[in-house]
């Protein structure tokens, strides 16, 4: 399996990327194709002491930069990392690429080098959450602020093919994330995706409030990218808000300090079932290629994680499934599925 | 001071009513209206002790069950505790209702009882978030799923009127909830609001996305009803998730369940600053009266509180401002303010 990581996405790249890249190459014992400006990822490599076959170092000496618009960059920076890593799979010289650079720029990328799956309309970022038991899909997450109903059916079938072909998940629950569970409840666009999502074909269960996606209550759940995008932030702020709440209290007074010092392991544990690093990376779901982007603050273990998540999509046939599915759809002329 | 309380909001009515009722009333000296059915209720007064001249009763025989249609009820059930609560504001025979019974039925009731602000677009429901050294204001959390960005300009003037009368926080900080800091980021609704914003003479500090809200970095955020309600319902979701995750994992080992014994004060006092009981309750604004709906789970402590934010409302003249400056912004032509 040919998985391609991009040696210059994180925020203290690219040591992360280097030791994901042989600790990778290590575990499953295909080489890592890692892409970024040459002389110093090999000098890098060296003094790693990785093994020849074990890191495959492709060139791309240009660097995007924070300031760079995420379309223009794409466009006009033909040999970043990011670009030179996607024609690698555009081509099907690799099968995966995964980085952990910034979302708007691999997205553009993704599109303006790889492209959608045809039939689709609107790719998705797409978040994995940690719920009660286990995970939940969520799409889209940023990518499309204004969707209209018939890009929620699709969104639909990507999170519902991702659960069953990476996670295994037989016949995936689907539901439309939602400000009230009965049906008709919901923003205009909702109420018009509702009558689409039960024609869709899939296993969907209606409508879903926030409550209940985090108590596992759906396998994926779709929203537009702007509420999604609210919804994954909101998660985030939140649990350090109280966490951080919690540590200060926890110092405030002598005793309750010494019982959080021998509560720590608790807190250890509630860390690594939260750890988004534990979570992979987000897919983008509907370019035709596998392209995975993890987070910025990523360290080696998580980048370890998102190439593990990169396989199994490989492995679960992620792609050509997608691509089945969605030419069936389009030759079937289903709801929401014309062209 | 003349507050109104419906007797059957909460969940357990009347006994928390009650109770709060005559707590009340002994706090401020003034009597409070007790509004539902005359005989449970005065037999019930009687039975836990209220003085006469404490707790007022206001006869209303009708009962709002879960099932009726917010609208249809509003509407229909004219002698509801709900309905001859808001009529009581509505005549200026009270100067603010207080009820803990549910949203949709309280703002369908206001509407049609009390009915707008002249010039008011759409009321709006505003939820007080606990957040970074303090509180802060977002609305619509859940009155408009859908709304034109004229709309949210009102909202911001509501919320900072809000916070300058209620609070007394002068020139608050405005905010527009977006999934990007930067202009330009966000759905269409929140690129065509921006600068109307910017227009409104307001204090606007731009976008804001959850984490800095958490953050307390705005005094006022505004948002469509659809997502200030996600934002709200992922917030309570998480927060919950996280506290219980948190809790089994002291309870796995003995050693981290003695920590989190000691550790336990550090918790009452988390959950005390996150408790919605200390936040009152959600004022309705864009009513032409004061009404303030509590959580359907309050018990009396939580009911005081909302009787609480409702005399600070009638005492720093929200009503009497919120007209003035709607009449103001009409007169003048302000962005966003045509009729």
């Amino acid at each position: 399996m040919r998985i391609v990581l991009d040696a210059m996405g994180s925020d203290t790249h690219p040591e992360p990327e280097i030791a994901a890249a042989m600790l990778a190459a290590a575990q499953w014992g295909d080489p890592i194709l890692l892409v970024g400006p040459q002389d110093v990822l090999e000098s890098r490599l060296r003094a790693a002491g990785a093994a020849e076959e074990q890191v495959r170092v492709i060139h791309a000496p240009e660097v995007l930069e924070m300031t760079d618009k995420p379309a223009d960059a794409a466009r006009g920076k033909a040999r970043s990392s990011m670009a030179v890593g996607m024609e690698l799979i555009k081509s099907g010289d690799a099968d995966a690429f995964v980085t952990a650079g910034n979302t708007g720029g691999a997205m553009a990328n993704a599109l303006f080098r790889i492209g959608r799956i045809r039939g689709v309309k609107r790719p998705a970022l797409t978040g994995i959450f940690p719920v009660r038991n286990g995970q939940a899909v969520l799409l889209d997450i940023g990518a499309n602020a204004d969707v209209r109903p018939e890009f929620l059916v699709q969104f639909a079938l990507f999170g519902s093919l991702y659960a069953e072909t990476v996670f295994g998940w037989p016949s995936p629950r689907v539901a439309l994330l939602s400000n009230g569970e009965e049906a008709g409840k919901g923003n205009q666009l909702v109420k018009e995706a509702y009558p689409l999502l039960q024609a869709a074909g899939l296993n969907f269960i209606g409508n879903i409030e926030p409550k209940e996606f985090f108590a596992g209550k759906a396998d994926v759940a779709v929203s537009d990218g702007f509420t999604g995008n609210v919804l994954l932030k909101t998660s985030e702020a939140v649990a350090s808000f109280l966490i951080n709440m919690i540590r200060e209290q926890i110092k405030a007074s002598p005793l309750t300090a010494v019982g959080g010092l021998l509560a720590k392991p608790a807190f250890k544990r509630v860390g690594a079932l939260l750890d988004p690093s534990e979570y992979g990376a987000a897919p983008l779901l509907g370019i035709d290629g596998l392209v995975f982007v993890g987070h910025g603050r990523s360290d080696a273990h998580a980048l370890v994680s998102a190439i593990r998540v990169a396989r199994q999509a490989v492995a679960g046939g992620l792609l050509p499934a997608m691509r089945r599915e969605i030419h069936k759809r389009l030759a079937s002329g289903a709801p929401g599925d014309s062209e």
